[in-house]
């Protein structure tokens, strides 16, 4: 893997507003660009740390442009970017700004030599499955999105009712808040929140996980990653659709919403040293 | 307790539907009009029934004219009836149109011989607690109103966060979808669903329930009926107050959201072989 | 798939004892033997039907001689059976006597005609993972197992520790009730119970679910079917090891547990118009 | 109330391990001496202090000498000397060996500064439910004993079965791992492990925890502390009740436990700035 041309992603769609962030990214831009990479700066990025040797880029043009994005800020800027580059081959690599991430796993403190490591080579290529979501309205798609994370279609102030079918196979009516169907990814997300299981990233399966069901003994389901889920809106007073808790769509009556693993993959760059389960503990406060 | 006086209320807001309920209701105001009761037909009720002869009565009025009011819907009919009776000393009777409730509990099949013994005086008295909510923007109080149930602070799509007082003590900032404040009547209906215990009906105690938290140690708390619960809106992208899950009330940054037991009760009459855990055992399909 | 060869097995270990169920064992035996099967009437089972025109069979010689095996009584049997016919290539047929089954998911009622279509071919073939356990005590194997359900580590009146391991990487120490390691089918048993998801039987996973743990966010999770879970005792008062909820084996304090998919599989007949979903609804009460 | 007559209990029943436990716990003693109190040592704390000037006291003995108990060592330590204080009216100190307890909340630290406090009159008096909890076998009590935390009927390996009542009415017949009947208290022990929802301790109530139980919709229940609950072993293979964790009864067929609030209440004193929300803060890891 060729690691030359390297995109630089500040907090996206905010911008970076620690004074702090700001002057270790410079460090880390003038660092790189002293090693020889060819840097590119994310426009937004760019209008923060005004280092103008360096190329801006639109995020949209990131991917056909460069051979790694560097993603700094957490775990809800790397899901946004994710989607974005979701049709280029392009690993990503994350570091938190704040809190540790389950995604941007790099913390600012030691990011130089974390990065140099992983530009030299040496690290551990994690790739995440997507998901491919198409709400169908009347026969027709309307909206299509991809997931890293999950799909929750979720109702306001009332239950909705839903019906599921996996694989075109009937599954159940269920009356509820909504449900989560989400990546192995975003089962440590929203799903752990909702009661849903832990699924370890190299399992190909996708989590369904019910929101508050009326009927107690609806429970999380984990299915092949190669399962089509169909949710239809059998009742509803008001829904919508969200993507990795960041992009809503409402929905009507009859909708009916397909999800399915995505062709793509996204690779994260991992340090040598890092371990899911380690990652899984400090975020987790086990033991 | 004298039980002369009776205001018959049908499905509310919406109408009798079933025209089998329609004939049933008939035949019940008929029979209790033979019996030399005073009759008050509910005014959208009067309208399906046309039984002129009987004084049709508004909503409101009720709760000043009659000594106890026959509701012939559901558990959603009897909460919206209940909270209009607030203020008036009136027990309900409880008639299920379709499905048995947690709070009507009679059943349309047998209703005419079970209302016969109640209001020949054989019967238990059920006192339930009511909920007092007030919501305080800007040192004002904007609204308010009681519940029988509950009183829910819920977000839309993303994490609400929340600071949770009780008797002025400090319990939490909790990131949720939302958190359930439910008398232990309202423990068998939203509260349950979001992982809620059930708290016995002659238990003096508030049930606080957080709605998908992010924090996993985040479990329900049930603390005394005398308790108040102060609950501020630290961060949000939209949120609202739900009253019974029937009345919705958008909430702003910052509102406080005061709730505590209301003077006022609601009285429920039931037959005499009427047992709570039986009820349970039905609605709950245990064993 | 050759059916001729049949192995006929009632409830194992304890012996058929409905009078009816009898009665109709011994005209299923009759109609199969009438059309030509070659048939095989395992010991206790032939104790009851007393049909001395069949072979009796040792249920450890079935695998050897017969190439399906019918099996009347329920899920319990099932597993038992399934065990000791592990490493022989055989498919079960499993007929319940009483509660309908996640396993034994033919009727007695219509078990007479549901049998012949599969005989005659019509069927679904459903493959099922084996753990294979090993107990490891000062280096030794001192007990190995195979499980279609589970293996559940469990402490007596105190609290257990374990360190949990998995493909040779640290999870955590867990101090808990235990812990359940579980195939896709036994994730509807005891796992279930104990909060675990549901994994669909065709994905390639194992579900590994705390046991009442002392730390609120441990949680179940799911991890690759390839993987290997090592779980060792690190702090006990009292603990043993189940295999199936059918075998319980004494643990000592270090004793070190290695569970991975065994390389055998059992094979399970269903009728064509099986589905899982259907299934789950009907045993789950979803609905 | 009247602060002069001190016990002073070391971890019971172990001894005191820590070197430098052992050197506080001489410290607090001297200083407790010197200002003047009458102090008891109870026995095998006194074997490990060896402060000779001191009364040694048998922990029989301690209700009968003393106006109050300090207790060094940890929630453990504190259950057992609560359980045989019972009779008597002590109030007790508790003081945290190691973790923070949820009742011997002083730590070793600032300990000499906290009690110095509470002795000279600064404190809040908590008064903590008990449990009286009876085995009748053929009709007859063979075991009773009080719980400050809870009572447990537990199963072996296998499921048990067991029919629960409350105020002489039927609930359910349950089947699952066992049962917790819980004080408020033991909501933040055993119980909430299990699911169970915390009680605020000045809530007059008891939680009645099913442990993993078969029927999915069977759900925590909280009742009236003036409830008594009556749980007869229907079925089993080996059963057993346990008192706080830390005593043992095995169960028959048929055994029948009452367990009833206790006419006695056992008080522990809170330095004046103890607060219990903060305390359940500290030791679930909100926020």
């Amino acid at each position: 893997m060729r690691l030359q041309k390297i995109a630089i992603i500040g907090k996206y769609p905010s911008s970076i507003e620690s004074k702090d962030i700001y002057t270790q990214l410079i460090e880390l831009i003038t660092h790189l660009g002293n090693r020889g990479f060819e840097l590119f700066i994310e426009k937004k990025t760019q209008q923060q740390v005004k280092l103008d040797r360096y190329t801006a880029i639109d995020l949209k043009d990131v991917g056909s442009k460069v051979d790694v994005a560097i993603i700094v800020g957490g775990d809800g800027t790397m899901l946004g970017v994710a989607r974005s580059l979701v049709d280029y081959n392009i690993p990503l690599i994350g570091i938190n700004q704040g809190r540790f991430g389950f995604l941007a796993d790099l913390s600012v403190s030691n990011m130089r030599q974390a990065i140099d490591s992983i530009l030299d080579g040496e690290f551990i290529q994690d790739n995440r499955m997507l998901l491919d979501t198409k709400i169908i309205r009347k026969n027709k798609t309307i909206y299509e999105s991809f997931s890293l994370n999950d799909v929750v279609v979720k109702s306001g102030l009332r239950l909705i009712e839903l019906e599921v079918k996996i694989d075109n196979k009937f599954v159940h009516t269920q009356r509820s808040d909504g449900i989560i169907v989400s990546t192995p990814t975003g089962t440590t997300a929203y799903a752990l929140s909702a009661g849903g299981p832990i699924l370890h990233p190299n399992l190909d399966a996708i989590s369904i996980v019910p929101i508050n069901p009326h009927t107690l003994s609806n429970r999380p389901i984990a299915v092949s990653g190669n399962s089509e889920t169909i949710i239809e809106i059998i009742q509803m007073h008001e829904a919508s659709l969200s993507i990795d808790g960041q992009i809503k769509f409402p929905l009507d009556l009859r909708d009916t919403i397909v999800i399915k693993k995505a062709k793509q993959e996204i690779s994260i760059l991992h340090p040598k040293d890092y371990c899911y389960f380690n990652m899984l503990r400090k975020k987790l406060n086990w033991g």
